[in-house]
């Protein structure tokens, strides 16, 4: 078989011109005589690659100068841990609960200290952003939690909330390098790769430098300490060199496409072409309010499970994989990263409109 | 430039006919239709790769039935935070220190409890292995810890110490999979695999099931939890998928090569003729005592620092590279992991009586 169409919510859907690099350099990396994969990280064909990489994602995203970019290992879950240990001075923080990984956060944070649920939508099976223009943030919360654009639910903040002047912490890992952001509005972002800008193993944090201290919780494990990642350029032990080596190249990708703001252009369009369509199909719906969709991850069902099973098979032979829901949620799921080609959208929604007008 | 001998102590060589397998299915894995870097790691794509792998290994090193393998995160320095965090119950445990890691892990785990050194070789630059056949042995550790082969030094435990009882935990990261182990002579052994087995960003840990236990000390992350990861077959959060698709085929190659007895009795070849060279050389000589030197990583001097950087520089460009020594130790190290060819070994010793003969 071809390449499929992977509307996986994360691993996901790289470029393929990237693979094709990457295939191209595996026994030999522009000359060393190997592959990344067996290079030194303390090599300089490395380090050319891990500075390379910062290059880009900075001049990217407009990262302002005091603020560090770190590669770390993990994942999003040992950033649960991490983001309490380094900056929860006073022991309080406040988490805005919008869906599993939010609450994950929320309830690893409770193991260092008091953490406020300030809002949630867990009502509504998280199927909205909530209003957080005024929220009871806590007098002494160190930070306020946000995931901004929750995977499963397929929600986004489109506002980011008032935080009364505490430090801002997200988990942007869906959303990440699919528009501009603006980096000052935060204390720390922090993205898992395997979301919109490589392989899984690798997490890109940025973070204010004055909240890079070295008066961490007590038994926070030393590499976890932004401080031990952020004086050793991310290499205080081996990172996962291949993953930042592939993000490396997703970055100029992203730049070659035209930076962030076409991205966010092209992926708008993508959206709409599929939320157009929900709104008007007989048989589909989204499952989210539409001022809170996400433009990459679209959930969506027909209100029937045995119907959803039959589209998720039909789709699959067809060639539109990985389009069945969480299995917290079930239904059907597409996730639309940077990757995902707009013919892939065009595509899908041909084939659901297929598969509506056969019933 | 063709392919090098890479010398590199890590990350380090892999197998060619490995690298020519990824690089011809980067885009295609399997008939999937796309790079196991874009495949979600609950498909059965990848739950194939990942118990395959698991199975190889078990296979390899006759892991016996009541020990988890565990593919995690981190890097071993995290290990050096989750061994104390999951095993110290006592808060106590004893330290082998045998070089620079082992001096980590002992001083990570003053974090969590009172780590004791009970034996040391730091007096001679950590070029032997002490006596651990009668050590003075904490009546309530936990467990006793070394590291096993020393990779900046050069050393290796050719015999285990004696732990009166107490549980081994191991960190075998440069010697995995280089011979057979005994595995039930061990509470846990752990490995970086970028040393002998794959890429960087993984650690594959072997744990004996009734160490692996809910009541860890209070601010371990979930994450850090054997527990955790045990209960849901390393799948609790993405993994390092790749990584671990990476060290399947490594498992593969080298159960093609005949397991690990084979592998052990090429690796001794391998070493033998490098240190049969060092023990005869009037130019080089290796720093180790004779009958702690590992087969894996062979450090060796001149003598001369300028001379050291000398035939560094030469041997680069004769495609030998990757020969410098650590930067805490100088001089020259030749890591010769599975992956590396006798034929690699050969011509190194070939190349080095050419250097010494012109001088």
């Amino acid at each position: 078989m071809g390449r499929v169409y992977n509307f996986s919510a994360g691993p996901a859907v790289l470029p393929e011109e990237v693979l094709k690099e990457a295939a191209a350099e595996m026994l030999d990396y522009n000359g060393t005589g190997m592959s990344v994969m067996e290079m030194s990280h303390r090599s300089k064909a490395f380090d050319d690659i891990i500075q390379g990489a910062e290059a880009d994602l900075r001049e990217l995203l407009g990262v302002p100068e005091n603020y560090k970019v770190l590669f770390l290992q993990g994942g999003a879950h040992l950033q649960f841990a991490a983001v309490p240990m380094n900056l929860m001075r006073n022991r309080v923080a406040d988490y805005i609960i919008t869906g599993q990984w939010a609450k994950k956060a929320f309830k690893e944070a409770q193991l260092y200290g008091t953490a406020n649920a300030v809002a949630s939508s867990e009502d509504k099976t998280f199927s909205y952003i909530p209003d957080c223009s005024d929220l009871p943030i806590s007098p002494d919360a160190d930070y306020v939690y946000i995931c901004e654009n929750n995977t499963i639910y397929g929600t986004k903040f489109w506002t980011l909330p008032n935080t009364k002047g505490k430090e801002l912490v997200s988990d942007v890992s869906s959303c990440f390098l699919s528009e501009p952001m603006d980096v000052t509005k935060y204390g720390m972002v922090y993205a898992g790769a395997q979301k919109n800008i490589g392989p899984a193993g690798l997490v890109v944090a940025i973070i204010r430098e004055d909240l890079i201290r070295d008066d961490v919780l007590p038994g926070t494990p030393t590499i976890c300490k932004y401080k031990t990642q952020a004086d050793a350029a991310s290499l205080y032990n081996t990172p996962n060199c291949y993953a930042i080596y592939i993000c490396g190249k997703v970055f100029r990708w992203l730049k070659k496409q035209g930076g962030l703001s076409a991205m966010r252009e092209y992926n708008v369009q993508k959206a709409k072409l599929l939320y157009d369509f929900l709104d008007e199909s007989r048989l589909f719906r989204g499952t989210v309010r539409k001022e809170d969709r996400s433009i990459m991850n679209a959930p969506f069902v027909t209100g029937d499970k045995d119907l959803d099973a039959q589209f998720v098979k039909e789709a699959a032979a067809a060639g539109f994989v990985n389009l069945k829901g969480h299995r917290s949620v079930g239904g059907m799921r597409a996730s639309m990263y940077n990757a995902m080609p707009m013919e892939g959208v065009e595509k899908l929604v041909a084939f659901m409109k297929e598969f509506e007008t056969g019933r």
